[in-house]
């Protein structure tokens, strides 16, 4: 981050980069829902009924006549949630019902059992209920052909609970997208055990974690691509040439972490140059994260390029590269990422017109979240992370972030409020 | 939820319920951190060096003495991030250096490529730079001994970045508590297919989704925790009786949905209490979801009771056993769930001394979320859920939620802004 991009970079507005997304339709299948949590519906999902299908108890209690309330009535049988009623009520009947149970055909109201008298197999009703107390009619929980949920829509267990009760079972959703990431940098090492670890840092060697943050993100919070693989390799065209390559053949998503050599060399941008692509942007006016890349090559292949260092990583991830497939996919509605709003308690640094992401912490107030820059000293990244509660998303409007400004947060965190 | 279980039950207050959770320890173990995210520290996480363990580059430029500046130096080298420095700087001589790589001896300032006028293998430096510019001093990034991440941490992978780059390779942590779920209900059913799914609908059957809301939850929000299996069962006495005996014997944590017979017969009050609990709540003080249960057998054997209902079973998990675990687990950070702030536009129903959750809509506005409560008719509490895009959780104190309350929200979903 502390290259001196601007030289060599034009900066490209998010909003303009986020509009240039490519359709990409990776195919469709027809999967039961509960083979589809995380998927994106590929077409509008429609109630195939009124539900219920019939006039369901909405009490525990008996079914009987209206127009015989006030009355007594003799028990007939029961109809359980779960059970399909074959009786019809005769005059002067009652069926025993359970919440959620079908109703007996005949019967048009349910007196829940603490309203009643029993004395053997009678039942005295004391007052009148009109037609319909306690019941659940036809369609009023969904109407044949109402839209439940819109293409676009990521299921949910929510949604798809919604969706079990009005008699959806299956929908047409996207395929997975691939994504294969790939972290460059000769220094960077995947050790096998803590041992080899620390003989690594003590040479100078860094251990990898920005691709795992990436993947880890990704399994979290965009459930409909799926990484295939996860790959280290040196700083060095070839190597990364060689990668990008295999990877663009099996992958609709590639994301490259670091990649820029000494002295600015950027192999990133020389191997995506030289793989031309159909739409290419080399720096987004964000910090940090200003030489984040993309690249089209076809409506369903993208490389990423993002910076080493995880939290600029995680802001691509969160202003650049979520949006950008969400785009892609024509996602509508999804898994929500913990996104909150909270004053400033202090200013941050002024913004040459950038997105730009500040590490803070954070307090819950009685106006709800109260958040407090933590001011970085040296260059390290990586360090206050461990003490940082959430990033704070500044836009290029807001050039000084002043006490008392409404911004937007990633929680990185949740305290709870267990005694120790 | 139908039920009148306010004659039977004693409502416990949530808070005291809380209060009373054991303390567990389910024994510890030593992991590599890349093999442990997710689980939580067993003990404070302190550094064990000072870092940088040697002076580094905070820019790409020439490492040289500051006291020789301004001035002309032979560049005899070079040190890139993930090398160690084996030569000594002599007078008049200048190493080429990378953001982030170690310093050779005798160098205390590093002058930015940027600034120095090359010349073959000669630079000169046109001002004097003081000691220390450019360079992060050892334990500038943490210093040895200081706590970096406390006992009950769960790790993120943000958190690991941090303690990587502290030199952090390994830590204590909790073992994962081991979790069985539980469905109840005669009339739950799990079919192999969406065809088999709508025959059994239309026979009144259900599709279980409440155990599995549970475990997709645990897996997003819980992943100190492990779900070893998930049964459906008859309402019966026999078959609850087994299925709790069976998982308590492996699990630490029993979910239980549903339970509740005909004519208001607890099968899973019967069932608890002939296994003689050490603490038993039977009812909480909230709602949905006031029949839940709470037993604790042993500090790390405890039995939830939750309703059939996936709300109701939603609502005890974020208000209750979630709480319950972390505090089980001493659990003081952890994963965020998308727990969120804002101001109520219309007024809620009167609250009688209960927690409640009311389903919403959310919208962004100038002052943050802006939380619109959906009315609900019929009995149905799943089928808002498609349209739901938040849970508003409003506390017993507050008796009525009028419009301008700021309240706490846990978002269901988010919407993207896609252009479709």
């Amino acid at each position: 981050m502390r290259l001196h991009e601007d030289k060599y970079i034009t900066l490209h507005d998010l909003d303009e980069v986020l509009g240039n997304a490519p359709r990409c339709n990776p195919g469709t299948v027809e999967l039961a829902l509960w083979d589809a949590v995380g998927l994106v519906l590929a077409d509008d999902v429609v109630a195939p009924f009124d539900t219920p299908i019939m006039p369901r108890a909405a009490y525990d209690g008996f079914a009987v006549r209206s127009s015989e309330t006030p009355g007594t009535f003799k028990v007939v049988g029961s109809v359980l949630i779960g059970q399909v009623p074959s009786g019809v009520l005769g005059k002067g009947e009652a069926y025993y019902v359970t919440t959620g149970a079908y109703l007996p055909r005949g019967a048009d109201v349910v007196v829940p059992e603490e309203d009643v008298t029993v004395n053997g197999d009678l039942i005295t009703v004391s007052k009148a209920y009109p037609v319909g107390k306690n019941i659940d009619e036809p369609g009023s929980y969904a109407r044949r052909g109402q839209v439940l949920a819109s293409k676009g829509t990521v299921l949910t267990p929510y949604i798809m609970s919604a969706l079990l009760e009005a008699g959806v079972f299956k929908a047409r959703f996207y395929s997975r997208l691939k994504v294969s990431v790939i972290s460059t940098g000769s220094e960077l090492v995947r050790p096998n055990t803590p041992e080899e670890a620390l003989r690594e840092f003590m040479n100078g060697k860094v251990i990898e974690s920005t691709g795992s943050l990436v993947k880890w993100f990704m399994g979290n919070y965009m459930p409909y691509l799926t990484v295939l693989r996860h790959v280290i390799v040196k700083d060095s065209y070839g190597e990364i040439m060689e990668s990008v390559k295999g990877a663009l053949v099996e992958s609709n998503i590639v994301i490259i972490t670091g990649g820029t050599g000494p002295s600015d060399i950027d192999y990133v941008h020389e191997v995506i140059t030289s793989l031309r692509p159909r739409y290419y942007v080399r720096g987004v006016k964000m910090r940090p994260g200003r030489p984040s890349t993309v690249a089209v090559f076809d409506d369903c292949r993208v490389v990423f390029g993002v910076s080493g260092h995880p939290i600029s990583a995680l802001n691509a991830l969160t202003l650049l590269i979520k949006p950008f497939v969400e785009s892609m996919l024509g996602i509508t509605s999804t898994i929500p990422i913990p996104r909150v709003y909270g004053k400033l308690a202090g200013s941050t640094e002024p913004g040459r017109g950038l997105w730009r992401q500040v590490r803070a912490k954070v307090e819950l107030g009685d106006e709800g979240y109260v958040v407090k820059p933590i001011r970085i000293t040296g260059s390290s990244f990586t360090s206050t992370l461990a003490e940082a509660d959430a990033l704070v998303n500044i836009p290029p409007w807001v050039n000084e972030a002043k006490e008392g400004l409404l911004v937007e947060l990633i929680l990185l965190k949740e305290t709870t409020k267990v005694k120790r």
